[in-house]
């Protein structure tokens, strides 16, 4: 059963657009590239480090913006322009020994198939691309940059009784 | 019952995301931090404060856009960066004499729950998190940053009789 | 009957918040204020113009990017800042000869009552304010920002057999 | 049938507001316009690049945002501030040599009119105006801004065996 392995889980591994966000990028004038992030899934990001979860980031885009968005919520490894991120991957598994099979992966493109065929549980908001939505073990509830995140985080930490604890009331 | 509690509130104290936002935190390529008020919500806290209701911001988070917003609409307290928002609110209750039992407070994540529970009245939005709503006495119709504010300062002030009055009209 | 005031309209007064935009105010870092406009409005906007129309634009808030992007739309009167909107638009209607009968206006929130009574047809979005709705003499399909305007200004100048004219296919 | 034209098709031409974007223009105080791009439709019009489809972009606006944003997905032709589409896309096809037949259109509003009726397929968003959409040959089920661009780029892609091959999983 999927839920057991949610049990062994020590480590999340995020796309960013699509995933973290509501897949909107909003062009400026001066060429910046805005992107929409969500308060509650910061709250999730941002008590699964404090209570001691990894949290990697592979995301295809590059923006000084998400760099600085995801160091504010305590992210430890955030990978931007990636173009191969299977590649990527497999560099990051190896040098931080990671076992992939107790890690979580949400990815919403092509691009992240791949990698979601790696680890031990692979995640897509609700509404990821159709092709990405047919190889998740599990499409959330909760849509890409609304709470999908959150949703993912909340079933692992209650799964492992580390979501409504004494860290839980203060950020 | 609630409402009769409705007719003695003098001050209303609200979260900021999620509540006066949908909880979106747009981020820009300098690091910036955007937020999305809304324009419905904005005169009902403006004819509140110009008819002599109190609005405390307690907020997690920190951005100069939001006390600059908040200002403007006449808000008179604005607390950001506040970690632990229960040891927050009992100072501020010192300070300003505050019987909190006259207290609407509205919040919508985990770190808000302490604080919901000192106050007279606790609301959420209809987007809260789940856990947020169950103890909230009263969770609004409309969404965080679309008008749950708005219905909250309503209900409050027609009750009072001072919401379609002569300053009304004008903003 | 309403629809045959239509046939005199040459006036189109407009609130900007909640009519020209969805009502949300996106608040950045260094006290700037965005507003969300939508093009599909812009069309309607700059073809009545083309046709001869006149546009005045009351607002209670105060934006230079508003100003800016009314005044490339070809929009001839944008007031700001305005508190009091039947004071304004008494002195508008005395400077510029206008017979107020001959005039839409629509708005979406309290302070546009008093002047919704004073012209000839009154509009509201889908989502203003009840109590504006309330006293309209028509309610738009269309929400704020999103076709409200252009369903207004669509029906008033085919009304008129000026809008799918020889100006129509350019912008 | 039109499906058969599918396989012909070797140009893609886009408006842009409406189309790659929801509609929505955001301004900011100092004038700028922000508009919202998708990323699934980012990542469609890459991997038709990469696979040796042209395509091109006549939009009436004139952004600096949408040029900058366009050139890092790879779209080759861009031309902004285009008053009548038509008499542009004549030209177009006289330099580039382009058969008419094998291209698809997609527009959301009046202006579009014209161009869609000069090429092989003609498309229009889900929310295009009505009148673009009763003369479009396809309407297709995502929204601008939302994907609509993806859905047609796609739809051509599989017909010829371009979409999910060997360069669809790298961005």
């Amino acid at each position: 059963m999927i839920f057991d392995k949610f049990k062994n889980i020590r480590t999340f591994i995020f796309d960013v657009d699509g995933v973290f966000t509501t897949g909107t990028v909003i062009a400026t004038d001066d060429g910046g590239m805005n992107r929409d992030f969500n308060i509650k899934d910061g709250y999730a990001i941002n008590h699964a480090v404090t209570n001691g979860y990894q949290i990697i980031i592979i995301s295809g885009g590059n923006s000084e913006g998400v760099r600085k968005r995801l160091s504010k919520l305590g992210v430890q490894h955030v990978y931007t322009a990636v173009s191969d991120k299977k590649k990527k991957l497999l560099s990051i598994a190896d040098e931080f020994q990671l076992d992939l099979n107790n890690t979580v992966y949400m990815g919403d493109d092509m691009p992240d198939i791949p990698v979601m065929e790696m680890c031990g549980i692979s995640v897509s908001p609700a509404d990821a691309a159709w092709e990405v939505q047919e190889v998740a073990d599990i499409v959330t509830k909760q849509l890409g940059g609304k709470g999908a995140i959150r949703e993912v985080i909340q079933k692992v930490l209650i799964s492992q009784d580390s979501w409504a604890n004494d860290t839980a009331y203060v950020w």
